[in-house]
């Protein structure tokens, strides 16, 4: 592996990200990582009192998830089923902006002097804090306080708290708090990771109020016709009037004081929004003012307290401790911690690519959120594991419009979307990974596995996995010249370095397990729930036929496989050049240095493929084949994707490398908080979060769910003298807390149940805890 | 094959292509099929007077070779190498605009009353004519007579010459005349068949002159800042001021007179067109001026001589005689005659897949003109060939930037372009058919063959061959699994049903062709042009163990094949579903119908792949393997291609399938003159013209030009008793008469040499005419 550590950049600290200075050359950094959001809203770590640094090293914004405008797709050569439509999430109004002024001067970091300051997001408060030492270009010497919080609980709130304490002179201050309505996306699309199709200003200002404390905008947007609505309310520890006005699409609020040296003044902005996609446009000006109404209400602290609470609640399940390696402890804490502030509430939103701290990708959901996100929640929160699916539930009509469009039967879940249609203007690395049915139909069977949720399936899980099940065979054909195996041809897999290939080895086992698994649910439901079942069947034309060419097409799927035991990725990989990831390493990201052309004809990987279907249908594989096909495809993965490590991590640790499992590891865990690929400032990498905890409790711990039930694996890297966390399956909770010389096992909640320990069974109960000897490697 | 005869949409006429009716409803394709050119300006067949018939039912053009304008290639998503230039060939200003008015009713064939019509096309003669006999809304009769001509001598002049005669009363005679600098181009870019990326006015007026005959505009294009100067005066048989004025890019002359009953009264126009591409374009006025006043010095009658003194040479070496069947006797004389108004007659021109009859594709040149084209040139006027051959090595040094672009050596040739760029746009089906690369090769090749210039060789031919040799070996590899043969990987071969496939067979057995060309030409020029070989060595950087590795690659090349006889298309074709042609003949244009994700998975083709490959290599297989692969090809063939049929025509014959052979035949000889596709509108299919040639001359007729000369294998199709055609090589012009019981060869002009009947070799001389009996099938 190529990962070379960089250092970290903030400090270690295990419930924090902090900075003791400020360095302006990691300011667009800075900015994603201080990100504070709910899933609802999302506000990038930009300072309140706006920025003055240089070009190109800030972007300030805050996203509404889901939130989007769309545009028409142009293509220089069209081509029949090209997608139409593009979407990108929107930057909405800017409410955040408080700037004090102090004796005329506005406060900046890049004017006066910065005598001492402290940066820091607490991953158990869930705020975000600054506090500088500033004095001012004529000698005023102020501290600076802002407290940023974005609510869990009330997803449309958020409160930025200033605080200004004169500390050498009485000094004239004011307040200017605004929201900038002037804002719009970043339009670059040279790059595909950052940018999106839109174009200049996509919103207008269609009505706004001024309040005595604060006021409202509500703008529209150009294409999808969707209203939002902004609004504020401040609150003072002093007395004074605000004044308000309206220019240039930015609301403005003004209050001034004459201060006391000593004394601190503090603001209060109570921020909310609420679009057209939560309620009925007419609607939103009143909801916004009793949800601003209450918060005021209840105060900062009440708000403060409930963000610590859901936040306890939050790590009581999901907390993972690791002795004796700060890097990690910290990094897995922010992965998970961002995963959270990422998480669609609704089951109409998703995880974005890059959650909603920048707006790469278009803001579109990914397989990423199916495959690489899906697990973390399912594991430590299945409630919100099953609101991700009941969004794909809910873009099925578009799925099964797509089919149709495209000439097939069933249902096609779009590469990427927001809400519904395949917006991917690259169809071979998009439309052609088909591959995103079966990831779908995946998330349905292990959240069944794992939380029994039967009704789940007869309700809407059935559906699906019928719908994709049916695309299967409409997409495949049993070939004479293979045996008449069913083959899947003219597909990408997942891994994007190849494309258009026949029988790429994930797909056609993934597209198995989907067909196999409409079999198996079609019997079930057949047998326990027959009113159920012919009723789906019912609604979607469905015969039993149909489940005959599913069993059919599963039990014959032609299966690539090589006499030396290496699965081919597919059936022309293996009649390739094979390139090391070494020999082009200087030329990463590939696709910003060569042509599509000239990184598809050879044995060269962006990220697992063989070996990402070999971690998630692991059961159909002994640990020498897994070896075999990890040492064939390791040297030749550049790890191009951030998808690429933690999967790494977790077959390295499968193949008995575990100085390698480490790295790889480390390399996820540490992406975003070290910067490793240089990308961060553009948001997140929110998959490889939700990786980054696969790779330590289904690498490292080595859970996995089979039919017996839960399997546990565990192992210790380097340095590291204890590793907990915990899991939920089927209405328990198991804690597994891993030493150097044994494994102690919990059941914090719930019915008894066999668990597995290095393939060895016992059964846990209620306190009784069973301490395994060794960690077994 | 599927194709079914169209009825004759004009009537069959040896010379001619004419109309006695008007019909409005097929204007569109009217306007296509009497088009008048000359190689460097092109005007289609549309009405002098204007047209005022239903929407979308005329698209009324003027066209100059290789004059274009430019514009971004802009991609929805991007990647590194794709074509950022787009360039479509420019309609240019209308000038053969004349309007007669009668007593103040302007002519048109949407008043008033058409007592009679007659249009017709003269292939000898070069001219278009048109005769009306026209009553107007007021009861005046007046015949009317239009005569168009673009002179092949004179590559600035048109002329067009209008006669009207009042036939029942004397009355008031106006004559409008215009240059209408306001055009643009269609720009529809749904059917990437017909429309460029141009939007809107791409040229604007930048000077004007009034004379008292005429006139002129001078116009510059928006991005590529090319000048075209259009100038007009104009003869009148009669006494009469003209006066003009200049308005809205419009600039217009008027001439009346009180005419006499029965008396004809003509004007007659002469236009030029000079661009800046020509000469400065500071001198583009005084070329005009001079080339104005030459034609009208020397008059429409020394032009028409001319113009009959060039074809009559023309078809003296090109004339086909087909006697028995009046369809593929005109439509081949058509054929050749668009050809011929098509050729750039410079070295910086080719022919644009649609000629300069249409804007379709851009007015690009692909590798159209150097496999479909080229032979017809080649073997009937040789110097024709050669300027296209300059073409290509004027456009080297842009292929070797291309190349250099994607990361590889020597020269990649762009699949589409006018003057260099590559202007692809969806690179599977652009980039990826690097084939074009040995295409251009083949032609330097069979120009050797058949003219032995070998000046030419060492000159330019040399120089082509070697940097695409060194192409390929930058291209493909050696490669372990598959025997360590030279594969080339993640291509696309002339059937554009498949894409970025391995080992395309076309793509391989053509690059075996470049290299071991390159090798030998190498070998030959070291021996005989020691000199030479040395600077071009020197010139490109050329080293021997270069030339050894091209020897290796050719030797060790990868061929498909497969032990049933079949050669496979790519490595993946045979493990395809297989679908016959007919099963998905209402969804054809398959592009318009389906994604090509849902083309490129089957084994359907679009065109010829493997059987053009086979006819064009044809001495490495036997008549067996060409029969055993064309039954096995043809089923699963579309003909979605105009490139298809003529190729089909010849590999049915030589399968042994003469109805079959004569089928395709017919399809490609009468594709435009019959519509047989249906889009003749959009302009000539050029490359089938060329096809079409192929499939009398190298199909019917058997040529094939091998190591050691000129072979022939004349067969007669249907009712046939007579093919007649002559053939160029090496000084000779060689006369091949073929009856149903005989053919006659006669050595019409050259030294003698040996050919081949049917395999026979004998000795041709001057003089003495061999018989041969019999056909030989």
């Amino acid at each position: 592996m190529n990962f070379t550590y960089k250092d970290a950049v903030y400090p270690y600290d295990s419930w924090k990200v902090r900075e003791n200075s400020y360095d302006v050359s990691k300011n667009f950094q800075d900015e994603t990582i201080f990100s504070t959001g709910n899933g609802y809203m999302g506000m990038r770590g930009s300072f309140e009192e706006g920025y003055f640094g240089p070009d190109d090293s800030s972007f300030n914004a805050t996203y509404i998830n889901g939130f989007y405008d769309e545009y028409k797709i142009s293509y220089p050569e069209d081509g029949y089923g090209f997608a139409r439509v593009g979407q990108a999430m929107l930057n909405v109004p800017d409410a955040k902006i408080i700037i004090p002024v102090i004796n005329g001067y506005e406060f900046s970091m890049f004017a006066g002097r910065i005598q001492s300051y402290e940066r820091l997001l607490d991953m158990r408060g869930g705020f975000l804090e600054r506090r500088v030492l500033w004095e001012s270009p004529i000698g005023d010497l102020v501290e600076i306080h802002i407290k940023r919080l974005v609510s869990f609980k009330r997803p449309h709130i958020a409160v930025v708290a200033c605080t200004v304490t004169p500390l050498n002179n009485d000094v004239d201050l004011e307040f200017i708090v605004r929201i900038n309505g002037a804002v719009q996306n970043t339009s670059t699309a040279d790059d595909m990771r950052v940018g999106s199709g839109l174009k200049g200003r996509t919103m207008s200002t269609v009505r706004y109020g001024i309040w005595k404390d604060g006021g409202w905008i509500e703008q529209r947007t150009l294409n999808s016709s969707l209203s939002l609505l902004c609004a504020v309310r401040n609150d003072m520890n002093f007395e004074a009037d605000m004044e308000g006005c309206f220019y240039e699409d930015i609301l403005e609020n003004r209050v001034s004081i004459r201060t006391e040296k000593g004394k601190g003044y503090m603001l209060t902005k109570y921020i909310t929004y609420y679009t057209s996609l939560d309620e009925k446009r007419d609607s939103l000006k009143g909801l916004a003012e009793s949800e601003l109404r209450q918060a005021m209400e209840d105060g900062l602290s009440v708000i403060e307290r409930e963000q610590k609470e859901l936040l306890d609640e939050f790590w009581y399940s999901a907390d993972i401790i690791i002795e004796g390696d700060e890097a990690i402890q910290q990094g897995i804490r922010f992965s998970m911690f961002s995963l959270l502030q990422s998480a669609g509430r609704d089951d109409r939103t998703n995880i974005a690519a890059k959650g909603l701290t920048g707006e790469g990708y278009g803001g579109h959901y990914f397989w990423d959120s199916d495959i690489y996100i899906f697990p973390f929640f399912l594991y430590t929160n299945p409630a919100q594991a099953k609101l991700f699916l009941k969004f794909r539930y809910n873009l099925l009509d578009a799925a099964r419009e797509r089919a149709a469009d495209l000439g097939h039967k069933g249902a096609l879940y779009p590469w990427r979307t927001i809400n519904g249609p395949e917006c991917s203007a690259y169809f071979p690395a998009g439309t052609a990974q088909y591959h995103i049915d079966a990831d779908v139909a995946y998330t349905v069977k292990s959240y069944v596995d794992a939380t029994d949720d039967k009704q789940f399936l007869c309700d809407m899980g059935a559906e699906i996995i019928f719908e994709t099940a049916r695309f299967w065979v409409s997409l495949g054909d049993f070939i004479p010249t293979k045996g008449n195996k069913f083959c899947i041809n003219c597909v990408t897999g997942p891994d994007e370095y190849t494309a258009l290939v026949d029988n790429n080895a994930y797909t056609n086992y993934m597209a198995r397990m989907n067909l196999a698994y409409a079999v198996s649910a079609a019997a079930w439901m057949r047998e326990e729930r027959p009113d159920e079942y012919k009723a789906l069947k019912g609604k979607i034309g469905l015969k039993e036929e149909e489940v005959d060419l599913w069993q059919k097409a599963a039990e014959e799927m032609y299966l690539p496989s090589d006499e030396s035991g290496i699965i081919p990725q597919d059936d022309s990989f293996l009649y390739k050049k094979r390139i090391e990831a070494d020999e082009i390493k200087n030329e990463l990201p590939l696709l910003l240095h060569r042509h599509y052309l000239d990184i598809y004809r050879y044995q060269l990987c962006k990220q697992p493929d063989v070996l990402l279907m070999m971690f998630m249908l692991n059961e159909y594989f002994t640990e020498s084949e897994v070896r075999k096909n990890y040492d064939y495809y390791a040297p030749i993965t550049t790890h191009d994707s951030s998808l690429s490590p933690s999967i790494f991590s977790i077959m390295a640790k499968e193949s008995g490398y575990m100085d390698e499992a480490y790295d790889f590891l480390k390399y996820s865990v540490r992406m975003d908080l070290d910067d490793v690929n240089g990308n961060t400032k553009d948001g997140i990498h929110a998959a490889n979060m939700g990786g980054a905890w696969m790779a330590l409790v289904m690498g490292a711990g080595g859970l996995r769910i089979y039919n017996d039930g839960p399997h546990f694996a565990p192992v210790m890297y380097k340095d590291w003298h204890r590793l907990c966390f915990k899991v939920r399956y089927r209405g328990r909770l198991i804690m597994v807390d891993v030493y150097r010389d044994c494994t102690k096992y919990t059941l914090v909640e719930g019915m008894p149940l066999e668990v597995y320990h290095h393939g060895e069974k016992f059964m846990l109960d209620l306190d009784i805890d069973v301490i395994k000897k060794g960690f077994g490697c």
